[in-house]
């Protein structure tokens, strides 16, 4: 089953916005057997609308089509569909009256336009958008379906989920297709290939298995194909459990997760407070653990210790050791730890110090050493990493090479 | 003068990459008077390429293709351009030599890929890749124009840069156009239009000016063409001269500038330190500051107090306050501004305490109220944010705000 998307509107042409909306649909599609075979993106013209249709209708059943359905420019799509089909349009009552509902709701007055937004043209099924004013409508004449949905990227997948896939699923039966998404840290994607070569091998036929690298992070997804959904299931699951006993110690989630999330679900299950002392990373490492809603359960603080005197100041570091071994050191940041158990009071504090670039390095310390630790009032543990010229991604790598280092000290601890 | 975007590369029809390419390409070939009319995302086949560039051909002169060139994958875009032409291939010995000097010098060796990613369709012009191994590729036939070029994005900018812009301007030879961007902070879209409205009506005819909104930011693009290009430049600076007197506390910078980079240059010019003290920003507001090479000229370094606790013992927030007032109370970041000056020893410290959400809100204080505050060793100076449900907007919108009270303060200071 194949399937072409459409995105519709100048902003993109321009490069105003960058088209996320068809990442998000590609892989969607591609978890439930549909293959997207090309991606247009047009101008909110009607001959460029029409033009697009006739050309995907050529080469695949069904498109996806996202923006131009917004107030102002709302005629554009809905016109030329209703041009491609040769229909009219008719005014369809019930999403007025939403839409007057929800304006008085938020004590605004409707305009023309809103009223105007309700003409549909007359071959469409309705598809309920309960994020916006715009519903999509779905199409379906000699065998082709054809799907237009609003571009705000919250409304459009709002619509795909409660509307368009189960539609879909029943439209175009495929054969059963299911997913585990497994999330590992601390290994590169060769040595996890080396570490599971004889799980792959010995794969059954209808399963697939692909390595997603990103950043210091490698998601490995196991797709499954049957003529019955719960064998495959069931099949998958036995082949999780299986990849659980390989690699346990480099699983941190699975599907969704975020490695902020496992680290603070960590902490809450062993009871434990973090604090964090940065120098390089600036403030980063902090900032990941506190984008996850719930942190301050075990986030007490952390300092950013970016000149040397605060380093001493704050942190009590020894001016002899930052002297004799530097700032960038592995005798900095154990102190640095010990700082940061007193001034945080948390149970267990990571400590950075390196040089993020591009300016800064040294024959003996170049661009992109960093060094690491993690202790408690027993222990400190210590790391050194040699990144890359790229500032920014040496601040980011090194934020997730520390969340792993939480995880990896809490698991040794229990 | 308009153009077709080609990217080739099933990542992007599963969604495994998102494709920034063409939004930059397009950008980048609007400020040249090149409008993109359409962008094709398509399989790496033969075939999907060829129906492409003869759908593309049918409609522009010119088409700007990215991808499948790359080691494993370079027969495909290469060979499906050389069918289209109906040319054979040919060995080209430079970029033989070229690649092999570069394994060279990082002491590795080649393969016989390597020595395959060196044949070329015969009617091709090389176009220096001087960021990787696979040069771009320029066809031009039957007055219409075809460039391929690699798809790892900085590959492809320094192609386009270097070699690409420099002959389109030779090739396509277009009426002068020229641009300015002016970077603002602090008074939404609709105030500065209210604020330049004489300015905007009165615009010769061949300028036009853009609002281009983002996070608290709103860029100003003023576009001018003419038959001569020094009237047009001498044009838009004199444009750029008027809005400098119309709303001078609002502009921050020009073109590529960012909020982080005009502080740092602003406490550099003052000689000033800067501090800083966050609670809900967990850190980030530190992170924004430190993400600019050679910020530990002017960051000393900050604190992120999120429990009540830290912020009594770190920043010397009494607790009678916090009991009184809230953590989350003006009363509260005025106490971290001192604190922040003690501990950091910067001259200027920014404080910030809210509510970032989703939890953690009340009838009082609902979810997105955000205090801070700014100050120095003589004044301090408070506001309150009242802003939205969501934790990670609300972080970032608040740490764009909080540099514009940096900005702010210096400028009244200076």
């Amino acid at each position: 089953m194949e399937a072409t998307i459409i995105t519709v509107g100048d902003e993109i042409l321009i490069g105003q916005v960058i088209d996320t909306n068809s990442a998000w649909m590609g892989q969607e599609l591609n978890l439930r057997g549909i293959k997207v075979d090309e991606v247009f993106s047009i101008s909110d013209t009607s001959e460029a609308i029409i033009g697009a249709i006739k050309n995907a209708f050529e080469r695949t059943d069904l498109i996806l089509m996202t923006g131009g359905l917004g107030p102002t420019k709302d005629d554009i799509t809905k016109k030329a569909i209703a041009d491609y089909y040769g229909v009219g349009m008719e005014f369809h009552e019930p999403t007025y009256e939403r839409i007057l509902g929800l304006f008085k709701k938020f004590k605004k007055d409707t305009t023309l336009a809103h009223k105007e937004q309700c003409y549909m043209p007359v071959n469409s099924t309705l598809l309920k958008n309960k994020m916006g004013t715009a519903p999509g409508m779905w199409f379906d004449e000699d065998g082709k379906v054809l799907i237009s949905m609003p571009g705000v990227p919250y409304e459009m997948k709002s619509i795909m989920e409660d509307e368009v896939f189960p539609r879909l699923k029943e439209r175009f039966p495929a054969k059963p297709i299911a997913h585990r998404t497994i999330l590992t840290i601390g290994d590169g994607e060769s040595r996890i290939a080396a570490r599971i070569e004889d799980f792959e091998t010995n794969l059954p036929e209808n399963v697939k298995l692909a390595f997603l690298p990103n950043l210091g992070m490698v998601r490995l997804r196991l797709s499954a194909t049957g003529d019955d959904e719960s064998t495959i299931h069931q099949l998958l699951d036995e082949k999780v459990e299986e990849l659980k006993l390989l690699i346990p110690h480099l699983i941190f989630g699975y599907e969704k997760d975020t490695i902020q999330n496992a680290v603070g679900r960590l902490l809450v299950e062993n009871g434990k407070t973090i604090g964090i002392a940065e120098s390089c990373t600036g403030g980063y490492i902090a900032h990941m653990i506190t984008s996850v809603p719930g942190a301050s359960a075990y986030f007490n603080g952390g300092v950013v210790t970016y000149s040397n005197k605060l380093k001493e100041k704050v942190l009590n570091v020894s001016p002899e050791t930052i002297e004799k071994h530097g700032a960038v050191s592995e005798e900095t940041v154990r102190e640095m730890v010990k700082g940061a158990l007193e001034i945080t009071q948390a149970d267990i504090t990571v400590a950075v110090s390196g040089i993020a670039g591009p300016g800064g390095g040294s024959p003996e310390k170049p661009v992109g050493t960093i060094w690491l630790a993690i202790g408690d009032k027993n222990s400190t543990q210590t790391l050194k990493l040699q990144l890359w010229k790229d500032r920014i991604k040496n601040i980011e790598y090194t934020g997730v090479v520390s969340l792993n280092m939480i995880r990896k000290f809490l698991l040794a601890e229990a």
